[in-house]
């Protein structure tokens, strides 16, 4: 298997395992599990795949973090292309099985975790809203990103740094758009659910993006002279 | 002591463990604590435990794990024999403890934290789907397990990592099957339980040691080359 | 952009954080968190704060802090003007934010995650005890701080040994003052929610400072001698 | 101040943490926190207390932890009595502050975290299986602290990893002995709470110790050799 197709099938695994663990956990247990418990399976699924595909791929699972690495020249624009291609695959494949666990236990398919704003979601924020969220919880999880990883001696805890920022966005965000912070995360159930999870959707694909890039414009103009 | 004999006891030690305190947590204060909680006492279970019998055993406390460290040639046939043994025996021990406990309190012992699904199980999936998630569910441990161990810059945070990352496949799996991901911790309650806690078993031995198989065989095709 | 502009920048921003996310997640999600979520929201701050501008400002982003820094001589008396100005301007506009997601939601603006004591407020203690609670959550996180970063072989875990302390104090101190430890993430809130938050305001100033410096006299006296 | 006086000033702060934090905690929080906050509280004292008064005395915080220490001859005769002096008078102290807190809100004071069993606690076990459980919950306490301290690899992590191992076996405890493996935690409230706290005391006494003889008696036979 050569190099480039090992690491879009490590993107692919660890979306369909953030997608499937974090979504179903919201999903499937949602009341008995609370928001924190929520906000731990999206963070602990950046824990348990960072250890594993991180030395293959750097563990992105996200366009918005494979945005950052390409601005910050870390990923080719091919590269780009291919991790963002298999994280969305992995996030349909993710959400599938999802689908046919809530299909086999008789539950309705409306709720597989997707994101959302407006009346009858969460506390009901407006649309604008929705995008300052977004924004503010992308910039914070992916200036964290690039702070933790920006130095080797951070190197056996970066993956529990990262997956408890995720966890600590999901925390404020479940219950204001369910927290996408993650394109190909949001994609997925709202592929399965339509309706408000896609007319919705557009927030979820550009907040992120712009979040992410004006993270590495914070981090260039206020970390990288010191790191350097 | 020779040192095969304290390797058994360590994981007979560490296996009581795990089923005492994880099966215990959700049999006797399951509402009280939430499905994150009794995530948490599963998941802790290694951390306590890796630390003190992981220099003697490597603190396995789990059939799929051994399977995996012997198809990666770390294990003899001998010892993965030897450690099956004394998983299950510690396994069957914790429980009798924890019957002690419940029958003690006055409570039904119907309920021990044993693992299951259809009606009347957590939120009623089929068997099919139940084979499924166990795979998936041990492919993620033991998929996690292989990439953390396989780095000696992560010893110090290797206990926490797999600990973790089975609080992470608990939050989701506890209300479909009640996350087996080891035989062992399956069969110590369904002997006490009976009913379809015996009748279901099946399930619970065979899916982890199939989760684990497909976990090794990623490992060799994905990450090995990369850590040589 | 100069080196001090650079550590008020991030003072700022991280200050925001903490208040945003923290006052956030108790004002919006109270209820579906819990105690030990909202312990989590502040505390996971720092987590994801630490790493990124740790490295820039020393990551403070709390006047109390500051204060055993320059008791510490480790803060220039001008520097400390500037964090303290630019932790409430941070914490200002983190409640700021918070309001108009408030707002945008048509909930109201009364609950902002202020802190409070007597009356109507937790478990009702009176303003003496309220006064004595935040001298000792302060004098337990100030002194973990000044004792974890007083090592160098703890570099890796100091932001996971601090955000976790500050959860710590906020899991005792939700129920009685709300936990402040801060006297800007208290400023923040009651200068838009007003009433009581503003009128006890003065124990959120004060308490915290006097914590910290009991905590630096302690730390000299007990620690000082040992680490040198 | 002399070393000694120091060490003993320690423990007496860090008991009167554990005892003020975990206690009160349960006792003015309980139903909003839950058992996995409570365990929380109580795990996270030592996150707090060991990077700070670790350096100074060990951060025992706990007679059963002290007597292991003195087994493996790591404390003296005299630092023992003074240490277990210390952490009583701490335990002591932290229950007083609590009482106060409790008084000064206006509630009962039969409630500030006592330990106890049969009717009326917990889910009602006897005494003979608090005495058995309490041995167990101590054995694996203690055993885990001796495996993590005997390797200085693990030095940055030492103090989560015994902080979690806390929080793990009161999971399981809570519900029913409200876990003591401590009996300076359960000495302070009982003298405030007085009835059954106190004439059930004698159970949080002696098993602890003998739990944490048991676990000293363990690590010699099956992980010294190894660690030699």
């Amino acid at each position: 298997m050569n190099a480039s197709f090992k690491k879009y099938t490590a993107e692919f695994i660890g979306t369909l395992v953030l997608v499937l663990f974090g979504c179903g956990s919201a999903a499937t247990a949602g009341g008995e599990l609370g928001t924190l418990g929520i906000a731990f399976a999206f963070g602990l699924s950046i824990v348990a795949m960072a250890y594993v595909i991180g030395p293959i791929s750097g563990c992105h699972i996200n366009p918005a973090v494979s945005l950052a690495m390409l601005m910050k020249r870390k990923l080719s624009g091919a590269d780009f292309i291919g991790y963002v291609i298999a994280q969305v695959a992995g996030a349909i494949a993710g959400s599938a099985i999802l689908y046919a666990i809530i299909v086999s236990a008789g539950l309705p398919t409306t709720g597989l975790g997707q994101n959302g704003f407006g009346a009858g979601y969460g506390i009901g924020i407006s649309a604008t809203m929705a995008v300052v969220v977004e924004i503010i919880l992308t910039f914070v999880f992916i200036y964290t990103i690039l702070g933790v990883t920006s130095s080797e001696s951070n190197a056996a805890v970066t993956g529990l740094v990262i997956g408890l920022t995720l966890a600590f966005v999901h925390i404020l965000g479940i219950g204001l758009t369910g927290t996408s912070v993650n394109p190909a995360r949001s994609l997925g159930p709202a592929i399965f659910v339509g309706g408000d999870a896609l007319s919705q959707l557009w927030v979820f694909l550009i907040a992120p993006l712009v979040g992410s890039a004006l993270a590495v414009a914070a981090f260039q103009l206020l970390n990288k002279e010191k790191q350097a």
